[in-house]
């Protein structure tokens, strides 16, 4: 995967990851806030989707049409399609005005679901990523590790799984979690793995703590 | 690109390629014609499309969501996602069964159009190929090969260009026929050049005879 510097005008890239109901948009946007704070113009964001047309790719992967289902290697094109709208249209048009960027769920989501717990491997999805979006990488990745049986409550919590990637199995959101796990072993400067356990507030005041070094 | 075998049990993978307005559709029908006048089955269909989920992501590619249109990468990985989709749920169960399977476009339209006019590059586009449809290739491909002047003429009597590809440059759409020649020189074995001029039931002729080795 070719890094492509960060933004050399101010502007930071930060994207969330986690599990799912491991707190990511909340804390996005705890995290808006406190950077609107300090004077800077944030821009918050998810993926899939943050552009009409990566939207709209949202939508096809999360009802996908007929009964089939996508393949893995068709779901992990599609998310790489989007991304790529995402990144040229929105994100690296954010950057280079000096904006912040917070993203809701970013590469290393398809890293760790299609690469890891799918078993496409993490070489073909940064490839896709490498053609699609020139291997843009965030400023800091924020990992949410929360513990298992918390996470599987606020899941509950919310009634039956929304979508066909929330409805996978145990197993599966087992595996994503220890792929995420593995990412972060492997890069311990790109990200900051924060324990997302206890109140929202506890949650963000480690996130800030973890994003010092960058903030202004 | 890892070539796949044809099916050994008797189906065969027939493609048709060629600009817009080539007369794709109307011989890929009487080709049909023809098979099942011979005791075959015959499924007829066409890219991008031919399963829910990739006529799903035909209307996304013709019509983008929002004002700024794909980037070439973009609808690279769309087709790429389109194309997974189509081989894994029709392609290649249709060939299983033993049937023929006639197909409107295939990768060689996205090696032609993006590969080639797009200015991706042939490997990024075999490589999307590779990783989405484990490389599948057509047992022969008609290219119909017509001369421009008629093409722009029939194009002319359409009215109005239909969607996003059809509406590019005629700049554009002379470097789709320059990719297609060189793709078919590069492999004389894969490709049958058919000259799409004259009478429908001319141009089938040429087709039937290039295709009489593969015929039972």
């Amino acid at each position: 995967m070719s890094a492509v510097p960060p933004s050399s005008s101010g502007g930071r890239f930060i994207a969330f990851e986690g599990g799912e109901g491991a707190g990511k948009s909340t804390q996005a946007l705890l995290l808006a806030e406190a950077l609107r704070a300090r004077g800077l113009t944030v821009v918050v964001t998810r993926e899939p989707g943050g552009t009409p047309g990566a939207e709209a790719i949202r939508a096809l992967l999360l009802h996908p049409p007929g009964d089939t289902g996508w393949t893995a290697q068709s779901e992990a094109l599609l998310f790489a399609a989007a991304r790529a709208d995402h990144v040229a249209h929105m994100i690296r048009p954010a950057l280079a005005r000096g904006d912040w960027v917070i993203c809701d769920r970013f590469v290393d989501s398809s890293r760790a679901y299609q690469g890891g717990a799918g078993g496409l491997g993490d070489e073909a999805v940064t490839a896709l990523h490498a053609f699609g979006s020139d291997g843009l990488r965030p400023d800091r990745v924020i990992l949410l590790e929360g513990d298992e049986a918390a996470l599987a409550g606020r899941l509950a919590a919310r009634g039956e799984a929304a979508d066909a990637i929330e409805g996978r199995s145990a197993a599966y959101h087992r595996a994503v979690a220890a792929a995420f796990h593995a990412l972060a072993e492997a890069d311990p400067e790109g990200f900051a793995r924060i324990e997302a356990v206890g109140a929202p507030e506890d949650v963000h005041a480690r996130i800030l703590a973890a994003l010092s070094d960058l903030l202004p």
